[in-house]
């Protein structure tokens, strides 16, 4: 600024969007590789002193989160968007947790999926190991900005992480604490990167940079899915809804069936896992019995013409009724003929999520299992089940109905590759 | 054609390439689904149906290959593509044997990953499932279509197979006769595709086919690959090229290096897998030891000023030369100060297919695998073992460098992918 010499001063160069992107990615991918070389116990380590610092910076982040707070309602942003976007000190501390949690898993990195010893002399071994650059577009969540930032790193990987706008305040102030906390644990500050402009076009410069973020993670509502599986040139994990079927075999107990169903339907009814379309057998014995308990339970029932015979609270479906994701209470019911019936149904209108059969009869539900071509296939128990905790795989970074790479619940594991490590003696080939 | 009846005669509807495409994907989708419930004995049994079937059938193959012989001759081919698109005899007794070991490979579909026992009382499971409907993108060499069509239907998946132009009458021969072995054991005819037009607007269809072909495997060239990669909307298994490096290291043995660097380069000088950049250690004893046998093979080596120093036959390298895929008997060879600056060398001008170092010094080797971000990391070992077969796998479909499903050689495993199979007693969620 001042005239301190001669020198003409330094133009200033204002890079574009995409030029950023391109900048944050390298800066990622430099990280990543310091990171990869971090051994397990030393992950933990970081992540631990990462949610330390979390904790610590609580007045700080609670304050960013209230300037979100109040610029969301002078926005108009509904009530359920304004409880997504809340923190408090419970909620926080939850974040914490769950870093912890993420910090204790085992490690993915270096697991031998397979090694042989083969004809030709060679020892050989897959390994497990990173990715490489993860990038994760979410919505109104902040502790999103946390919990993906912790299973990346876990994995050996880098992020960088594109949040909504909404949560600008609260998303910057949990990144600077996490990252305050690995890089005092020795984890490099850019293996976990914000990107800092809320240019809308960041997203799209994220979702086209092929060779320089190796998957694109989103976290949202369905259209925020949509759009990155529109636009993406790189790979992307997702589902894009969850259209979930529950079919009532014949042979189902009527008591298990009516409990899967209401728990299916009603436990939490804007999860993904949740079940959208309930196919009752036109053989099952207790329809009425196994719709009583959702109709009193508040559900709204939207059913075929044989289904709206069972009970004249239920209303006629339409037919987009069969290939909505209600994320409310409210469920399709059609009445099927018999096991084909259904999956025929089921390949018609189902997204691939989670989708389960009820019955007794052992031959049935193998079939189902089997020929049912979804991430998560179901017997005699509740699509809610379809979370990553409950699979035993910790933290989960989303479920995926995509066929390749990882299907269903993906945590730690989904977020590596393998290499093969060949060793000879001197081995040549003939 | 007669005029038998007062109706007006049927329009005839030309359909886009996009809509052919259309129409062959989602007869190959559904004669997947009947192939998906065919047992691994009948698959295999389908396999030497179609391999005897092909074996009858050679009098017409032979005579159709040598119409695309002829064809290829007079526009002017290549030595190279007409040897490449050349059957015989013995070739195609070769293709045949090669369908019956893909036949006798061990079943794929329904291998149990992993099964736990939760903690909420759900049995879990993860079974390997075929992938769906595969599109193969291939150039003159016909075999490629008797080798994907039996790899891909032997994991349960259709194919799509679309074939160079010049090799068409040989691949409308041997596709004829695949089919007609595969329907006579009960497979469906569609689960082999052969896309009946020539109009290169089918590839531009196929690449973009996204949700109805499930993954584009190329088969041929840098530009075919490269074509492919850039234009796709579906996912791409393959690899560019084979940017290969080998690394003696100052502890290297000198005759095992020589070996390997000898092997690794003139083996084969064709195949992905084969050397393009030796790198000495500037510790490394015998450098010129390392280098006459390859002169002496009549390999062209390109060096930069320290390697030039070394014999005088070595031409100086160009930086070009570092970042070329030769195919050919030309080598470029770099002096190098040290493990690091050889990783260094590797991250900047590889192509992530297949690195290897020499040394006895077991803790540089360790280093090399485990920091070397390749498909396929060796230790004393020529990278000529770069290959699905050599690996224990059986055929391959090809070989991956991307970072996503499969990465190396990718054979049928890789051609499948999981569920989840999750088995209650009515469970229900809390």
């Amino acid at each position: 600024m001042s005239n301190t010499s001669d020198l003409a001063p330094l133009p200033v160069v204002a890079l574009s969007i995409e030029q950023q992107i391109v900048v944050l990615a390298q800066a990622g991918r430099a990280a990543q590789r310091v990171l990869a070389r971090v051994d397990g116990a030393a992950k933990a380590t970081a992540l631990l002193s990462a949610a330390s610092v979390l904790r610590n910076a609580s007045a700080e982040i609670l304050g960013a989160n209230a300037r979100d707070m109040t610029a969301a309602a002078a926005n108009g942003l509904s009530g359920a968007m304004l409880d997504r976007l809340r923190l408090d000190p419970a909620r926080l501390e939850a974040i914490a947790a769950a870093i912890e949690q993420v910090a204790v898993l085992p490690e993915p990195v270096g697991q031998v999926i397979d090694r042989s010893l083969q004809p030709n002399g060679l020892d050989l071994a897959r390994v497990r190991v990173p990715i490489g650059l993860i990038g994760i577009i979410y919505e109104s969540r902040p502790n999103v900005t946390a919990d993906a930032a912790a299973l990346c790193v876990r994995a050996g990987n880098a992020v960088l992480l594109r949040g909504g706008s909404e949560a600008v305040h609260s998303n910057r102030a949990i990144h600077a604490a996490m990252v305050t906390g690995l890089e005092q644990a020795g984890v490099p500050r850019d293996a976990v990167q914000l990107v800092p402009t809320q240019d809308r076009a960041a997203v799209g410069a994220m979702l086209t940079a092929a060779g320089l973020i190796d998957m694109i993670i989103p976290r949202g509502g369905k259209s925020l899915v949509a759009r990155v599986q529109a636009d993406a040139r790189v790979p992307v994990l997702a589902h894009l809804d969850g259209i979930n079927h529950t079919f009532v075999h014949r042979a189902a107990d009527p008591a298990k069936a009516a409990a899967i169903a209401l728990n299916a339907k009603m436990r939490r009814t804007g999860v993904c896992g949740s079940m959208e379309t309930l196919l009752i057998d036109s053989a099952f014995p207790a329809p009425h019995a196994l719709l009583e308990p959702l109709l009193a339970a508040g559900c709204e029932l939207r059913g075929d013409g044989r289904a709206c015979a069972i009970d004249s609270r239920i209303l006629p479906a339409v037919s987009a009724d069969w290939d909505c994701e209600y994320l409310d209470a409210i469920l399709s019911v059609a009445v099927v003929d018999g096991l084909d019936a259904a999956m025929d149904h089921i390949a018609r209108h189902g997204s691939h999520h989670t989708d389960a059969i009820v019955t007794e009869n052992g031959e049935a539900a193998e079939r189902f299992l089997a020929e049912v071509d979804s991430a998560i296939v179901m017997h005699n128990a509740s699509s809610q089940f379809a979370d990553g905790g409950e699979f035993g795989l910790g933290a989960e970074i989303g479920i995926a109905t995509g066929r390749l790479h990882a299907r269903g619940p993906v945590a730690l594991e989904g977020l590596t590759t393998y290499k093969w490590l060949v060793r000879g003696q001197g081995t040549i080939r003939p």
